[in-house]
């Protein structure tokens, strides 16, 4: 992998003089371009070898380029609110929106590679980290990022010869650290761990482009035309990508599916629902207060056809909770600033620290509900959330977060009548719009939608739970005794 | 200020069954009302004395309102990244915004109350924060903000008996802590600082609601009834409130001001440039490695009109910089989410932590120059930015940041001959928009608001800098050179 990166390449001072001028201009000029369209955020992670220029290389850009539309991200040690979240809450809240450029300086790699190469886990152990870093920026390429991954190179010789020099000139003496001399010790360590690293996210939509950093004019020229090609292809290019036409998720031959088995006959006799509703909320006040729960964070997501009872349900859980524990989510259209993001986005703005609760009424599984049934959406887009979302909730998970999905179910007629009443009541007159009609006449691709959900994203650390909700007792019930035993299990294996 | 609240007010069961229906019916009516208007936000302060029902209360809140549109904020100890910024950035990230509402349970007044209270300050150290206090207040309701702030109340007599009565249950022990305790010996201290806290801040707009905390029938009713008709007031009001005309703030009897006196003919010769440009560059690039840096930040303001020359100065200062220790925060249109704020909202977002820099490229001053003369925002509004700015920039010098503000002078004639050579050069001509030749119409109009402007903003701790901008080279020199001096006096003075 670095072969290439250990020639020796140098340009004289009159070749770079005379490219210099021209590079900058039309990097300036695609810069703008992509600022102007607005179509895609670009991103460049930018890494290598202590003393092969990466320090020099985030400054180039900001010089070359306009610098009010670059952000630079220089993301050490995470900070106490970083350390509450899963780990790549800290990359999602400095992803660059549409149009804008970001430049991680050191990125989601530096920590696998540091680790591993200062000995404190094997390169087998890197295979789960590579994986997910893997689906993180194939995830950032499908909603459109252009990712431009660097990797300044130097050979172990070139390193010592770098500090060395630096350490003879008063001058740049400070710019060598006892740290840089520690990685260099451990160079062939670092080195085997990159490359393996580099061999396995280098992938046909974000490849890693080595760089040799000893000729700091080579350096330059090389970045500034690499990062000027990747921009002029993807504006020239097509907007979105055409996939090609994948098999049906699946085919009905029968009228069985997880929504028509459900027993929606299930009631619970009023009599009963006020003892039920006491000692089931007393149960999950009891729970949150619980010193385990400390260590453990809560998510709840409501989804549900209109007028399935979500907002009931949420008032009798939030009734259990304290209210400086919780924060209700309501999720309709996003806003300009969502707009200019991947679509999960919106969601890790909102991911709760430890002790704390979350309730999405709707959520990301908007994107396999009604922006798939609505068209609002390409097919490529909504049938690769499934894998994106399965993967967000595994890191929530990782992270101790007990994520409770809840669909509650409602039949045709139950809903009917549910509008009926909603239009009669002046004061319940505000809940029934238009879009709930519209939404009504497309029940049967919802219901498929529905079941492709339940089918692709109930795992066995965030399985759903269908609620069968033609009676508000029943379901409501139903919803906090799911609670209350996710909490226990949650905290008998914690 | 207490007398009313400890008389033993008490409500009924049957008469509290009687009237908390309607109570509910109408305060979810009022919230949905101000949620579909999105006129204004809601900000409700829960304060008072331990035991007298404030937690109680916050959940009383979500349970009779929907709670989803109810965001409840129980600000502890701040957090690493809140530390790192002035001590109201965590509120302002925390603001509702309109339509909604925001429950904070503890708030800008936690601190000072207790720190007064617990001995550590005398009741005359509370004069300054409290004076921010009414600023940023006043602030919120000329925004539009509704802020109903209720203090619970209890003697203490009560507040003993309480906590006792507590302690009895075996069920509700745990509620009474080591800290209740401690607080209750030190009871008339407390009731002694609040009383002056909430007599000092108890103003016209936003005065403080006293309410009696033993009976909770009582507590419960007066809380919705209060937060109802508040509701109800605003909703019948005016949107805006009339101010009377006030006086101009200038005559300008003769043609001398700040801008015309500026010696315009200032240059810099080319040659003299370039040494001048490494010079300073290298002075700033080691001020800002300096270690004494590390306990600062620095925020550097550029205005000034089209043309005049900001983007070359702003690339002149950020290549002295690390690109990994700066952003540039480019202030055009706002979004959608930020015209849901109070208007400093966008650039308390930016503020930047210690050792690091953010160089606005325009910045809050919009409000007293393009708003003021396209009319974009009411005279009050631009009217009362003035003490608003000068009011948030005291809060970032306070926390030790470095605040260097600069107006970019460029004259008539000099504008025109830039922007017709942007433009014919093909490459500059993105750079010049019909909005350039329309302020440009507008010339007088913004040499009057940048007089006034510099007149009123410019302070001992946040001067502006003029810079004379006819000759490149000149501004940016004197731009350097300014950064310069104003660091190296901040790390003087320690």
């Amino acid at each position: 992998m670095f072969e290439s990166a250990e020639l020796g390449h140098a340009i004289d001072k009159d070749a770079y003089d005379a490219r210099v001028p021209k590079l900058r201009e039309a990097l300036l000029e695609a810069q703008y371009e992509v600022l102007r369209q607005a179509a895609f955020p670009v991103i460049i992670l930018v890494g290598g070898v202590d003393g092969a220029g990466k320090g020099a290389t985030v400054n180039l850009l900001n010089a070359w380029m306009d610098p009010r539309h670059i952000q630079v991200h220089a993301l050490g040690d995470p900070t106490e609110d970083e350390r509450m979240r899963p780990p790549m809450w800290r990359y999602w809240r400095a992803l660059p929106p549409k149009g804008e450029i970001g430049v991680f300086f050191g990125s989601w790699y530096t920590e696998p590679i540091v680790h591993c190469a200062m000995g404190k886990a094997d390169i087998d152990d890197l295979d789960a980290p590579l994986d997910e870093i893997r689906c993180f920026e194939r995830m950032l390429v499908d909603e459109g990022t252009l990712i431009v991954k660097l990797w300044f190179h130097l050979s172990k010789k070139e390193q010592k010869r770098h500090f060395k020099a630096l350490e003879k000139d008063a001058k740049t003496r400070w710019r060598v650290t006892e740290t840089d001399w520690a990685h260099h010790k451990r160079y062939d360590r670092f080195r085997k761990v990159s490359e393996h690293v580099l061999q396995t996210t280098s992938t046909a939509t974000a490849p890693w482009i080595v760089v040799e950093g000893s000729d700091f004019r080579y350096r330059n020229l090389t970045t500034g035309t690499v990062l000027l090609e990747a921009m002029r292809k993807r504006l020239a290019g097509p907007a979105e990508p055409s996939p090609l036409p994948a098999a049906p998720l699946q085919v009905a031959l029968d009228e069985r599916n997880v929504i028509t088995s459900l027993d929606m006959s299930q009631t619970m006799p009023k009599k009963d629902y006020a003892d039920a509703l006491a000692k089931y909320q007393g149960r999950l006040n009891q729970l949150t207060r619980d010193p385990r729960f400390r260590k453990l964070s809560l998510i709840i997501v409501f989804e549900g056809r209109d007028a399935a009872g979500k907002g009931g349900a949420i008032r009798r859980v939030s009734g259990a909770l304290d209210a400086r524990q919780y924060h209700i989510i309501p999720i309709s259209a996003p806003t300009e600033e969502e707009l200019a993001q991947p679509y999960l986005w919106r969601f890790w703005r909102h991911i709760p620290r430890p002790g704390r609760v979350t309730i999405f009424d709707r959520s990301w599984y908007g994107r396999v509900l009604v922006e798939r049934v609505d068209g609002l959406c390409s097919e490529a887009d909504w049938m690769r959330a499934y894998g994106e979302i399965n993967e967000f909730e595994e890191q929530l998970v990782a992270h101790r977060t007990v994520l409770v999905k809840f669909w509650l179910a409602v039949s045709r007629d139950e809903q009917l009548g549910r509008f009926k009443e909603r239009e009669r009541v002046p004061f319940k007159n505000f809940k029934i719009t238009d879009d709930d009609w519209h939404n009504r006449d497309k029940w049967d691709q919802y219901t498929h939608a529905v079941c492709d959900m339940v089918d692709r994203t109930s795992t066995e650390q965030a399985p759903w739970t269908l609620v069968e909700a033609d009676d508000k007792y029943f379901a409501r019930i139903k919803v906090l005794k799911t609670l209350c035993h996710r909490l226990e299990a949650a905290m008998q294996t914690g």
